[in-house]
């Protein structure tokens, strides 16, 4: 990588000429109105785009009736974004034309590039060059453009604006797959959603969505952000993306496809090949908080939801029904999204059962058809649930009722009349109506899911991202997030020395060095320094081969366990020598570690590996076949702080077993998360580095005695996955 | 219960009164159209019935212009149905008029019942009596009635059809909540899904649920079912009407809800402890082919789908898409739910690449942008997926293109061309656009979803059904499904002498004789008996106490295990009776089990429980954490065969231990299945006299080496919890 090119992700203002552009030239302008060539000028003209449109078109005077240039040389204005329609072998040339005259941004919708075979490849490389050779920012190539819907600029080709754009709204989209970014803007336009900015970025030769978020994240027009990715790319970015909008209180709802296991893998560590790429993309999301949706209409639903700009202050539901059953509905659908069905105080119920007196009244409120005949009912139902329920949020299901012509207008006053009086809390709608009535309660600024789980889910969602936004980001001074500066950890430094010199004693002594308590452990070289050993750490010991061209220990007879005397110790000891003597002759040995025995305890795998998008990942799971079989593990993004790892130790399903069971004490989580922690701080000072590291077991004891590492294994990376400032020379 | 009464469920043909009444009367009509009493008389003149309309209304000589009459009584002409919509206080002395007048069916719309207080319990309980006794049906109180849309009897007062009533259709609805059933009615009035019967039952006082899909499942016109419930009274014909249904090839979607843990919950013995109502629910739902919906709008989805008619062959699901990354979210879908993303033959795929050089054509294939520009390019797409992929079913991913006016025709032209080929086969699509391009595509033959996701799972569950249908129901001869004769099983049948010896050492050989294995072992009363025992058995052995005053015989040192010799068991033995003597004098004390010990071996947990619905329920899963802290288990009504024990053993998320993992052979799955379903046919012969059965371990040895009992313990039931037929006396 070359000094002068421009990093992306470096300098976000740097695609205000893709969202702002104040003039556009469009080079292969075609005077056919739903040709890829004229669809943009339609969509600028109709939109009111403010600023000047400059057709290129070599054979033509006017294009669309607007006067036409006959190369973008020839433009005698400055030009802030080029549109490039045109045959894949000419966009090479028309981008260069464009970095010459100066074009700040460049959409290149064109296929046939990496998509297609290695010609094409090469000439998205040649477009790559050029953007960072001159600075230029290119979208595309394969790719359906971008709009800013405020400014009129509608820089796309889709189909989905056929009959009309989008207006501005809070919520903005970027996605890697054209056909489903206007997918998106097809779906936002049936459901009445405005979008403000939406952008796809195809084959990513340049712009990525990574730096589409982070620009997102950082614009004070952007509420909520809605992506549809395949890949990142540019994992540190991401990172900053998702870091810039949760410290922004802006949702971020991802739809990341490819769960099957058919995406690119994390290298071939042990670990690694436990998590397989999305569970990889799983943990982050879940780690920096955004709504990872199932589905486009999930995403669309929550994106809804967060535009709405209400976020529970708790996970109470307060739910409101004139249907008991689809009350015990709700209380299911709430329970399966970790919404808490709390009851309302005894005094509280007992306001609505003089109302009400054959009503269920404890939560769900069951106001029967009764609420529908008497809507006072409905109004003095909720402002109890509102005042006394303590209740994040409530949802009310009305089953059709308001499609009934004669109760639309006024179950819509005895709801705004509710709204009005408690304007900040969440109440969500759940009734069958035609869409204009929809519409009318949504206007009236209500959230309404005609399926009551898909209101509880958008509830559950919106509390979520409380709690993230909540949830305070790292201070400067403490562990820094991923991808920035290391040089406070340079104490957590693994030395080349260190590296030069890997076993597993030097790898336990590194980790206890870092926070990751080990048993004492001396390495001998003869039986009497093994009796000597035994007798300082106390017997039973363990007796363990260190050799570096020994990697199974145990087919060779190079453990020996249980040793009940410094004696004992002193003949296990010569004999393991000898063996290793007679069977690996050509064996380096480093010589034989010496450890007291560990009994109790439960046995856990603390693991390391590198994504290769994002960078080291730790792993935590129980040992044994927990892990292996039933892959019952969970993942997070290095550095983390000791809340995060105890989120993580939770999010197994063995969890109970950690908390103590029938017989058992429960186990010391505290140390637990205390090393989980510093193992994640470890492995991101050493990113560049360390590649793998195992600690198998990790045995977690009872409650106030600790954990310790009882075997290690740190893998450096080969130098030539080490980034070059890095590289021994 | 009296001779004289009718069971419910033993006369399907009894409902037909309120499906398919000749003439109705309204006790309690009302001259307002929209009132309780009113309304039914306006639904039954707008939908055109058939049958005579007799309002009864003591204080009118006229309602709604039809002659009134002043008592049921009065009525010159034979009523098939009466609809009673009076206060509840009237309702007993109208049920016992009906009954006088020789009404075979009465519809009680009326609350102020078993839901309200004592008295409005001791009302319902009078109404089941005079049903009991006369055998005139009874839907209520508490409901919203009943309809057939076929013969525009529309006995309900639901408000969801206030602008008019549904067209007849292959679905037909039975819910237990008035409300929901209609709101599902409403939804599929907006969605354009036509339904013939449609029944809500209420409290349930005489008519249950169970009996309406029975009796749906045996007629003629109902293609498919849909059920919302809350908990099942008559689990006997509920399982009968599930059986019904499956012979008959009906699909059954069920909404049933309380998946929370405040449901009722099985007998507190350990395994019904773990299983709790739901699990049961679900259990069985599962074995009898039921789809399970999660929501209102799935189980709208998946029932229209079913009305379609066509169910896949099998799980390969082609996937034919305009964009890409939709392609890749589908195949998630797909793995999400058990279809199968296979490939295209490699020779059809090279075909679609010469049309398509670009695209991705393995499956999902990628026909891009250019098959709407050229649709010859999606029907020769779909031909060749059709005739070359094996694939039960195709999903198609359109965007929003059907939406673009020019394009509905030349779409569904194309789409109807492929149909007509292939009429058999099963193509679903996925596409955006307003409702009447919708309709279009329906009415000419197609589902359409507009989310991938529902498109995919709506596929999973048809394919599901073709599974369920496939699989043949026991034989006559073969173990009977639950709730029939019992006579045939009589040499698994324990006596009441057994029942009276009970312990250990009686399970275990009564649970060998009905097919579950256990290790030899003999009961001895001195240490000579244990010495000789233990030189038959082959040593070491192992000790047990047996006592029934002896619940945990560990805390007694009541067991000793390891014995190396015949004279260590007999010194133990000796020991151990020492032991007994001292710390339990009063014990009475049957013997001392001696068995060989058993070691390797998978450790796993086989019971019995019984649900108070359901009868006898087999529980299995792994041993230990497993079952106790992880609640990996799983559940199936007794009895049933080696196929679905095996479902059942695949069920556990531990499933992969059993089949073996690095270092451990498999284990002997087929003694496995054989045993749990010896249990289950041991448990449904015994279902009166045995309450629970706990075999712990049951150990799984390596394939081949079979799998035996180590401990067993069968509780009886109380004399009290005994039906009358087999009380001792």
């Amino acid at each position: 990588m070359k000094q002068d090119e421009i990093l992306p992700g470096e300098n976000p203002g740097a695609l205000n000429a893709l969202f702002e552009p104040r003039s556009v030239a469009i080079i292969g302008a075609s005077d056919d109105a739903a040709r890829i060539g004229g669809r943009p000028i339609r969509y600028l003209r109709q939109a009111g785009y403010s600023g000047a449109i400059y057709p290129v078109n070599p054979n033509r005077d006017t294009v669309q009736g607007l006067p036409a240039f006959k190369s973008i040389s020839t433009i005698p204005h400055a030009v802030d974004l080029a549109i490039l329609a045109l045959p894949s072998e000419q966009v090479v040339e028309a981008v260069a034309a464009c970095a010459e005259k100066g074009v700040k941004a460049v959409i290149v919708f064109s296929s046939g590039f990496a998509e297609t075979d290695e010609e094409g490849a090469g000439r998205q490389n040649a477009i790559r060059q050029i953007a960072r050779q001159s600075g230029m920012r290119v979208l595309g190539p394969n790719c359906l453009g971008a709009f800013n819907s405020a400014t009129g600029f509608f820089g796309t080709f889709t189909q989905a604006f056929d009959d009309g754009v989008l207006p501005p709204g809070p919520i903005s989209i970027a996605s890697q797959s054209g056909a489903c970014g206007g997918h998106l803007g097809y779906l936002c336009k049936q459901r009445g959603i405005g979008i403000q900015y939406w952008i796809t970025t195809g084959n990513e030769a340049d712009v990525d969505i990574a730096e589409c978020i982070l620009w997102m994240a950082s614009s004070p027009h952007v509420k909520v952000i809605v992506v549809y990715a395949e890949a990142i790319r540019d994992g540190a970015t991401f990172i900053r993306a998702l870091e810039t909008a949760r410290r922004h209180r802006k949702p971020v709802v991802m739809l990341k496809v490819g769960r099957s296991d058919s995406g690119a893998r994390a290298a071939a560590s042990h670990t690694g090949a436990l998590a397989g790429q999305d569970a990889v993309y799983d943990a982050i999301l879940r780690q920096y908080g955004v709504f990872r949706a199932d589905s486009i209409e999930q995403m669309l639903d929550i994106a809804v939801a967060c535009a709405h700009g209400v976020f529970p202050p708790n996970r109470r539901l307060g739910i409101v029904t004139v249907s008991g059953g689809l009350g015990v509905q709700m209380s299911d659908a709430a329970e399966a999204c970790g919404l808490e069905v709390g009851l309302l105080p005894v005094e509280a119920q007992a306001r609505i059962k003089t109302m009400l007196p054959f009503a269920a009244v404890a939560n769900p409120i069951d106001v029967t058809a009764q609420a529908i005949n008497d809507l006072t009912v409905i109004d003095r139902c909720l402002e109890i649930a509102l005042t006394d329920g303590d209740y994040g949020a409530i949802v009310c299901f009305l089953t059709s009722a308001p499609a009934a012509s004669s109760m639309t207008e006024p179950l819509l006053q005895a709801f705004t009349d509710v709204h009005r009086r408690f304007p900040e809390r969440l109440i969500v709608l759940s009734f069958a109506a035609p869409s204009a009535v929809v519409r009318r309660f949504e206007q009236a600024g209500f959230l309404v899911y005609e399926d009551v789980n898909r209101a509880v889910k958008a509830i559950a969602a919106l509390a979520s991202f409380a709690e993230t936004f909540a949830s305070s980001l790292p201070a400067p001074g403490s562990p820094s997030p991923a991808g920035t500066e290391q040089s406070t950890r340079s104490a957590l430094r693994v030395t080349a020395a260190d590296l030069a010199s890997l076993n597993e004693h030097v790898a336990k002594n590194l980790l206890a060095a870092a926070g990751i308590p080990a048993l004492p452990e001396r390495v001998i070289r003869d039986a009497d320094q093994a009796r000597l050993a035994a007798a300082e750490l106390g017997c039973p010991v363990a007796l363990k081969i260190l050799s570096p061209d020994i990697a199974h220990k145990t087919e060779i007879g190079g453990v020996v366990l249980n040793l009940p005397t410094p004696d004992a110790a002193a003949s296990a000891a010569m004999a393991l020598l000898d063996r290793v003597a007679t069977l690996r002759p050509e064996a380096r040995l480093t010589g034989v570690l010496v450890a007291p025995m560990c009994t109790g305890g439960i046995e856990t795998i603390c693991g390391v590996f590198r994504d290769p998008v994002f960078g080291p990942m730790v792993m935590f799971g129980l040992g044994g076949v927990y892990v292996e079989v039933l892959k019952d593990v969970a993942f997070r993004l290095a550095p983390f702080d000791e809340d995060e790892a105890l989120s993580m130790v939770r999010e197994i399903r063995g969890y109970a077993i950690l908390e103590g069971t029938r017989g058992s004490p429960p186990a010391d989580i505290g140390a637990l998360t205390r090393a989980l922690s510093a193992l994640s701080r470890f492995a991101a000072t050493n990113r560049d580095t360390i590649a793998e590291i195992d600690i198998n077991p990790f045995v977690v004891m009872p409650q106030g005695q600790g954990a310790l590492a009882l075997d290690a294994l740190i893998v450096p990376m080969r130098p030539d996955e080490m980034p070059h400032a890095v590289k021994p020379h």
